[in-house]
């Protein structure tokens, strides 16, 4: 794929971004009872990897995490939350130039500036995949959703970074509210649990669960019900945007 | 303070340190009703700040905070937490030729490695703070506690780096448990409660609190009571460390 832009960031790429700092998206879907994970497959070369990319010089950390994640899968308004930098000093050197190369076509020096440490800063979010519509840039042969279970190996320390977002993300939600992107305007309660316990990944009280959503005032109950078949017809429940959002802000503290 | 030392930091630091990026640590400090944050006086200029420093080449970042809270304060062995990276690219603007030269004695000039944009990695510890001594560095001139609600006036983005060290304390707490080092070994529950209010900012249940840390078995009841007077002798109270470092570990999920 060697062609004139990818040879100019190779080679150039340091004037342009910060050198020795990256950022990886750690990007989940979750539908129905399944929760995924994107990832990116290189060209060339065998390797899986987190959808990454570099800051620019006059770049806030959030506009570059926004633009990478969307040059690399397409994806665009995504709401990302930073959760931790990683920084071993070895974590990126089996990059090495003949790597690169492979990936690239290009041929770089020792003193390349990819061949430099880099510290990385996680992002994660979490999206209704079967919206989004991820696609490849440059770098990429495929990016696709994978189960959260089935994680293959990734490049460098990504295994080690999802499973640090992932427990991020699971402690998160005890004082944060989530499901506003992901469940329908109007939801039932067993939906909105089945939610709750993939993202947890464990089982949930069936009684005590919505009690405290409910006593916090994060979802209020309908009036209407599904008509979902015979003697079935489960209320509906919708998000207070006004208190999910003040709960977002303030933080939480649930115990279920 | 012009000396051999730091003009070799100001003049050749980055073949050490990684460019563009910093470390600042926040220490918050904590004694019987009191919650307190160490802050730094730097040398002839009049700006108060967290105590920071750099990332040497071939150290992780952990290795880097612990010895920039040691260089700069003279504590040691203190666990520090990462909490977020801090990269607005003005972040550091204020930092001219003429502020360093104020500080070190050394005039440098406008391409300094100092002068480029730092990206900062944030630290946090909560220690007890009668039992730390701060000391001083060749860039400080004062190392010492301030009460957490009379926090001066700080240089570049550091209160809002401290609000959010704050901030990410406090949901911390309902998620790990905190104590071990902050309470003699034996305690009442008006100690430990008096500890979570007073890193709370916030007034908790006298009975819902302790309940909450006994059911989990974080702490647990002694045959010993204290006698401070007449008719009053309250039960002793000590950690359970396996089950402490088992919740420090997995989480728990506290709401009181």
């Amino acid at each position: 794929m060697e062609n004139k832009e990818t040879r100019e960031f190779i080679l150039n790429g340091y004037k342009e971004y910060l050198p020795h700092l990256s950022i990886d998206c750690v990007i989940f879907g979750y539908h129905e009872h399944q929760l995924k994970i994107l990832l990116i497959k290189l060209k060339n070369i065998n390797e899986t990897c987190l959808p990454g990319g570099y800051i620019k010089y006059d770049e806030t950390l959030q506009d570059a995490a926004n633009r990478i994640l969307k040059e690399r899968t397409g994806l665009d308004k995504i709401f990302l939350r930073q959760f931790e930098t990683f920084g071993d000093p070895e974590r990126t050197k089996m990059f090495t130039q003949e790597k690169i190369s492979a990936i690239t076509g290009i041929k770089l020096t020792k003193d390349n500036w990819m061949m430099g440490r880099f510290v990385s800063i996680g992002y994660y979010a979490i999206v209704e995949y079967s919206k989004v519509y991820p696609g490849v840039d440059i770098f990429s042969q495929e990016c696709s959703w994978f189960d959260i279970d089935e994680v293959p190996h990734l490049l460098f320390d990504h295994n080690e970074i999802t499973e640090h977002a992932l427990k991020t993300m699971r402690l998160q939600i005890y004082h944060q509210p989530i499901g506003y992107n992901l469940l329908p305007e109007k939801f039932t309660l067993p939906e909105i649990h089945t939610l709750y316990e993939t993202i947890l990944g464990k089982s949930l009280d069936r009684r005590n669960f919505p009690k405290k959503l409910l006593s916090l005032g994060i979802i209020k109950k309908l009036k209407e019900q599904r008509n979902i078949g015979a003697h079935r017809s489960p209320y509906l429940y919708k998000f207070d945007k006004r208190k999910y959002d003040e709960a977002l802000k303030n933080g939480i503290a649930l115990a279920f």
